[in-house]
């Protein structure tokens, strides 16, 4: 398929794309407080009514600039270990988290406010997590870890010092976290911390 | 000092008690969104004015609500061993984070919507885990820990699963949670990951 022939409906897709990449952009300059139906359409370039009918409410323009993010082809770092897929993970994280304007930071705080964006971002994370899964699988594979890893718990470990500092201590961004936070993970994985207990157990 | 006689200035502490404990209830109610300063001095029995020269707005509300949080003796749990010190302590955030009403969980949210909630949450977090601190170090003292040991690392990555699945992907409390995040904070401090380097070293 030639890249410019894109799927389905051309004139739908566009105007989505418009009015989300406005919704960027006003959320960016004046954040959640600030983010109106009207300054998006406005932005876009697009009627009011038709926003209004497609996305109901800024909760619903929100969710769907969240549920747009997982129509990607991310993929978690491949670095040929389990401690340098985590720390360039969290490398990932700390950027995008303290990235000017600070979108993912006013989305994350919107998901406080709107039950649809809440319900949109958690859809977010479980997509992300579910493709980190990878980083596990492959250390199983090279032998790191053992076959009956908690792939959940060990990214959860790995990852939750960031967003505890970042989103909510709201402490200045430290170069190091990344790093010491895959590192104590690697090295309580590497303790057994995630290991599940054998098949037939319960 | 008889338990009837309270540390300074009756009056002006007793209206500061019955107003907190109105912001409070009318929180656990209504939520932020649905906090007034009209309700709260109603509901305290206290003039409207007054409430409006001492704390100005909801912002300073919250934040004097926050940082009364901290004029307590509370001690963090002191079991005898690091792994149960930490777990007990996740037990009490887990019951803290999911009590109703949802007190705690509303003042976190109210601090994305207030710098003064903000800054106050962030003195309360500081001096929780400042007090947290004694749980290394009579781990420490009991040759469970070297003693160049990062004490607020080891805290942050017991605690930071709790509140990262509780307060940002919000999914169901888990009661082994409290106790598989510490057991994995314990085992990597075992395997050094919050070994301090040497005096001397940069």
């Amino acid at each position: 398929m030639p890249p410019t022939r894109r799927r389905p409906g051309g004139r739908t897709a566009r105007i989505r794309t418009q009015v989300l990449d406005a919704v960027l952009a006003e959320l960016g300059e004046h954040g959640y407080d600030g983010l109106t139906m009207d300054a998006v359409a406005a932005r876009a370039g697009v009627h009011r009514a038709t926003v209004y009918r497609r996305w109901g409410d800024v909760g619903g323009l929100l969710a769907d600039v969240l549920d747009a993010a997982s129509d990607d082809d991310w993929q978690p770092p491949d670095t040929g270990s389990l401690e340098g897929d985590l720390a360039a993970l969290n490398h990932e994280i700390q950027a995008a988290m303290t990235a000017q304007p600070p979108i993912m930071a006013a989305l994350i705080a919107a998901s406080f406010r709107s039950e649809k964006a809440d319900h949109a971002q958690r859809r977010l994370w479980e997509d992300r997590y579910a493709r980190c899964e990878n980083i596990v699988g492959r250390a199983v594979q090279r032998g790191e870890l053992p076959p009956r890893t908690d792939a959940r718990r060990l990214l959860i470990a790995a990852t939750a010092p960031l967003y505890h500092h970042l989103v909510l201590l709201r402490t200045p961004s430290d170069p190091d976290l990344p790093g010491q936070a895959a590192r104590t993970a690697a090295l309580a994985a590497s303790a057994g911390a995630f290991a599940e207990p054998p098949a037939g157990d319960t």
